[in-house]
């Protein structure tokens, strides 16, 4: 990790210590001063990676930062220097750009709860202007400072690392685990593989990499992230801000105009000119897979983050996209013609006119040429879950979840690994010199984590990890294992946990919540897992009684009398009586008071048999958040050697695209 | 990770098939069946590790496993064969041993909470014999075979790992965060470390190791760990049962009697002579120093402990041990002379007759001759917590704490830092050739997350972050450091992350309990730590008020308006305002009720501005339990490349035992 030169760190430490309040509710992320810059203080840059500046000149009119004047100063100046280097110039003349035009706009905010419940807000005028697709080639470090209001001065320290443009790996598959922490594996490994007197018979996929790191999953502007911001961070070595894609977060209303960020989808295919691919088992426009193409300071555009799929960013010039070879998950409401689709387009239309084949259920992807590129779309919203996929499969039949749109239920899906699968073989076909940049998402770990349904996150992240052996198998297979960097890894946590196991019938037949919760059983009373115990009073071969062998690794029984005591660290008003939840994906909250929408308790008709646990999060949720806690980085391939230890999660980012070669010392030829 | 031949393992899925009701309620663990060996199949053993083998043959008189006859075969027969060696052996002609004689008991147990409940507990009547100090020399699979009841046979599959006898490591300092996760090191950075725009400006000294790894800390016979058991595994390379120390669990009465495996610190000792430190900040009987020099099925008997520390083990022969040359720590009531120390005798004249110089306080260590072993015990029960021996000082002014047994106080105690260098300082200079092994544990990072402490327990694991890098700082200036493996490791976790910031004084200024939850913020409303800003309002230099400086990596202010939004995963009732404790280490449920014992409400004088949180323990739960978790394993030094991934906790000893050159190829010269 690079560490700030001196200036920096004093101008920083002696905001830090005169404005405490702004620690938490921030004017504008990144920005202590008056005076804005984007990239900010301490931002890192690969050698040739296209980005915006973005300047602004704040005059907040009232509030703890009122100033004396009306309008901030339009006549700023920046300038940028490099260390060791020629003076400071105009940033115009650096970059050998025409000055861009003044913006001006207003925003408010609150300064804490207290003024946003007495609805105070706090008014500030903005004087900006904004410097397109520029990039610096040569490693170093350097100044920009921007001049404003009588010699005031923000300044930031750039750094562009010295990495080597030699290419070291032809392919890289990156898996992500949404919301995956290291607690979650250990509690998957517990329910799916065999221990016989403390020692396993079988390991996780992820237990046999050779090389092992923590990444910080922190946001620019505050320490817990969302998983737009960390996938950012993850793709373009850039943190940034909760909700924000493939920019860093201004204070202007247009979510298109902030300043971008070019990612390692964009970078690759630009360059080398290989093949991308997308897979996640979320709705296909969710945070993870949108930030490899998506610039946006609003994740929820979810119609621009399809078209930018196939079209790249819309409002100006950015890099020459031509749309990735396999794009395959769910979110059908972005492609059929509706609301939800951009400017209400068929998107399947619009696919298929770009030359994709576009397949709708498993069936068709199985059978799919592996010639053209793919477009796959297998349900409405989010895709099942591998607990309802494979065991209580009644839950598919939920009709409008065909993806065609119509009223028909999405019963023909593919899980992660059918999914993956069929990218490898795509990409490997149409890539085979250029190589291939492979995105895979296990998205419901985090989704089914955030509403307390724990059996389904825990079997999505072992459905990851099946995907991860298979995956292996074939690429071995194809001959190029070792041309590829496996980088399996999450974008941030779920504070979960598992402390024991609970005799799920002896709860059922207690009377009160107190003495419903003495049939825990903690240290030596939780016992052995008996998920991996086929259930013999289940038929034979029954959904209820998966046998369990070698290689096949997951729970042999979902519903064992003996269950997991387990739990996340914040939650809303619940209830737990830790049993499988058979009828489908978990509702722990409702608002049922009519009157306020913000006020949400027990779901009345969730987990009736157990005992009541008011929540600790603000009443306004309705299920679980994020957490702080550093997530694992399993690593084999090329380059594995450098993802060993403690690391930020931009240095994913840096290591990943070092290793493919992603440097470049001047622009590229066209 | 060693994986089971096929036998083994079909004999253990069959079992686990039939009898799942034994998966949590054992007759006894790792004895599935009615004959039972200890060590039990899977066990690994280092070339030459001392262990003692007992066999037990078990005659259920009702219950589930009722047997049709009155009492258990006496005349088993015990077999031991090398797999490609020659045919069984009687294991007393394996080893060399006289047959030892029959012993005979009675135990019961209750086969789940319903029988417990109803008190109708299942007898059962054992025959049983024990094998005392024996070693397997040669690498491979060995099979032992239980013979009894007309040919029923029960085997187990061990393993000697094939380990060269080759030091590479002069010495080992082993330092253990107690029930210290991944989220906790996130936390404690997060509270100490700067940050600047989403990159830190300082480091933990754990995040600079080059090698990181996860080792899982389960029990034996359950999923979750105690500090002995984990303890144990670490030491010995050998899992065990919750509560022992050095020992597999028999079902006799005594705890002492149980089969004994011998420790890192006596095989250190014995074969190379060199040094052996223990250094806790816990009452020095605890677990996790005890499971050094005790073995005994009950970690309990503290005063045993004190005196196995000094005299090894007592009540049969075992390895010459002499004392470690230093032993630093609190729980002054085993060594004074009272009902708590060992045979009511006064063990700090024990320890000086035996040589060694004892000290009471932290100016007697700072002055202490490096010459002479040490023993160094600091306060009654556990020693002083960080966040009161730097902040809040006057909590230290607690009657009959001194070590000396009388009326005073120990306001005199020395940090983990100060016992762990002068510890180096006498072991380098009593070992300058044959080397040292110390182990250093940070006692309270779990003893405060048990009570929901958590300013205490993450100011705890950065005062052992502290001790690491001033541990790597004092080896490099005697020359030791490339000498030295260096092992940061934990014995297991607890269920604890941070989920957001908390404003106090919003929360403080609300009404009702739903009303103060609105006080948490999440994601972007989290923001920045404000732990490294320095609280303004205060004295300069007072305790509320310290100066952060790179260098000293604590927090620069504990008690600031915008807080943690923290937690733990399971709990008793309790109450949360989010807000540092002043008054001392927090009691969070309290029995209140006063005809009951074990039941625990929210206790009335704690956290007193917060929201109730009822819990999801038993009700007999006053403070938290340990979780699951894989936890981190940070290494330096000759063999770290042994480190790196996933591995069981055993695995743990035998990388550093390899490493010191531990293995033996034959018996010991004396």
């Amino acid at each position: 990790m690079k560490f700030s030169n001196t200036v920096a760190k004093c101008v920083a430490c002696g905001f830090l210590a005169s404005r405490v309040a702004a620690q938490t509710f921030q004017r504008l992320g990144t920005c202590p001063q008056l005076g804005c810059i984007f990239p900010p203080d301490q931002a890192d840059f690969l050698p040739g990676q296209w980005f915006d500046i973005r300047l602004e000149v704040h005059a907040p009119q009232n509030g703890s930062e009122r100033v004396p004047y009306a309008n901030p100063d339009g006549n700023f100046t920046f300038t940028i220097a490099k260390e060791g280097g020629a003076a400071a110039q105009p940033a115009t003349q650096y970059f050998k750009l025409q000055e861009p035009k003044l913006e001006t706009w207003n925003f408010t905010w609150y300064e804490d709860l207290f003024a946003s419940e007495a609805d105070t807000p706090s008014f500030v005028k903005v004087a900006s202007k904004a410097y397109r697709k520029v990039a610096l080639y040569e490693p170093g470090q350097y100044i920009a400072t921007l001049t404003y209001q009588d010699g005031e001065t923000t300044q930031a320290n750039w750094t562009v690392r010295d990495i080597p443009t030699k290419r070291r790996a032809k392919n890289t598959v990156m898996f992500i685990g949404d919301g995956m922490t290291t607690n979650m594996i250990t509690a998957a490994r517990l329910i799916a593989h065999q221990q016989i007197n403390g020692k396993y018979q079988s390991l996780m996929a992820m237990d046999q990499f050779p090389v092992l790191g923590h990444q910080m999953t922190h946001s620019i502007d505050s320490f817990i992230t969302d998983s737009a911001n960390s996938a950012t961070a993850l793709y373009t070595g850039h943190k940034s801000t909760v909700n924000a894609l493939g920019v860093y977060a201004d204070s202007s209303k247009s979510p298109a105009d902030d300043p971008k960020v070019a990612t390692i989808a964009e970078l690759f295919h630009e360059i080398h000119g290989g093949g991308v691919g997308i897979v996640s088992t979320a709705f296909i426009a969710d945070a993870t897979p949108a930030a490899l193409t998506a610039h946006t300071r609003n994740r929820g555009q979810y119609g621009e983050v399809v078209d930018s799929f196939l079209r790249g960013i819309q409002n100006y010039t950015w890099v020459n996209w031509t749309g990735p070879d396999v794009l395959f998950g769910g979110g059908a409401e972005q492609f059929y013609p509706n609301k939800g689709s951009f400017q209400g387009k068929d998107y399947y239309a619009e696919f298929a006119n770009a030359g994709y084949n576009v397949i709708l259920n498993n069936t068709a992807l199985q059978t799919a040429s592996n010639d053209s590129k793919t477009l796959g779309i297998f349900s409405v919203s989010n895709m099942a879950k591998w607990l309802d996929r494979e065991v209580y499969t009644e839950n598919l039949d939920i009709a409008e979840t065909a993806p065609d749109g119509g009223n028909g239920s999405a019963t023909d899906q593919p899980g992660l690994k059918e999914m993956t699968l069929k990218a490898l073989e795509i990409l490997h076909t149409r890539n085979p010199e250029k190589g291939f940049f492979l995105m895979s998402e296990a998205a419901s770990v985090d989704k089914m984590m955030h509403v307390l349904d724990y059996d389904r996150a825990l079997t999505e992240l072992l459905e990851l990890d099946d995907t991860i052996k298979a995956t292996k198998a074939y690429l071995e297979s194809i001959g190029e294992l070792e041309n590829t960097q496996i980088v399996v890894t999450a974008d941030h946590g779920h504070g979960f946990d598992v402390m024991g196991s609970v005799d799920t019938q002896y709860l059922a037949a207690q009377e009160t919540d107190r003495e419903k919760r003495n049939a825990v059983g903690v240290y030596e009373q939780s016992g052995l897992s008996q998920y991996v115990v086929a259930n013999t009073s289940a038929p034979v071969g029954s959904d209820q009684n998966l046998v369990y062998t070698e290689g096949v690794n997951f729970p042999a029984n979902v519903d064992p009398r003996y269950t997991l005591f387990s739990g996340v660290a914040a939650f809303p008003d619940h209830r737990e009586n830790y049993t499988v939840h058979k009828r489908g994906p978990r509702i722990p909250a409702l608002n049922v008071t009519g009157f306020d929408e913000d006020d949400y308790y027990v779901n009345y008709i969730d987990a009736v048999t157990g005992f009541i646990v008011n929540g600790t999060l603000p009443v306004s949720a309705d299920q679980g958040v994020h957490s702080l806690t550093d997530v694992p980085v399993f690593t084999q391939g090329p380059c594995q050697a450098d993802f060993g230890g403690v690391f930020n999660s931009i240095d994913v980012f840096y290591k990943m695209a070092g290793c493919l070669g992603l440097s470049r010392t001047s622009p590229v030829a066209r």
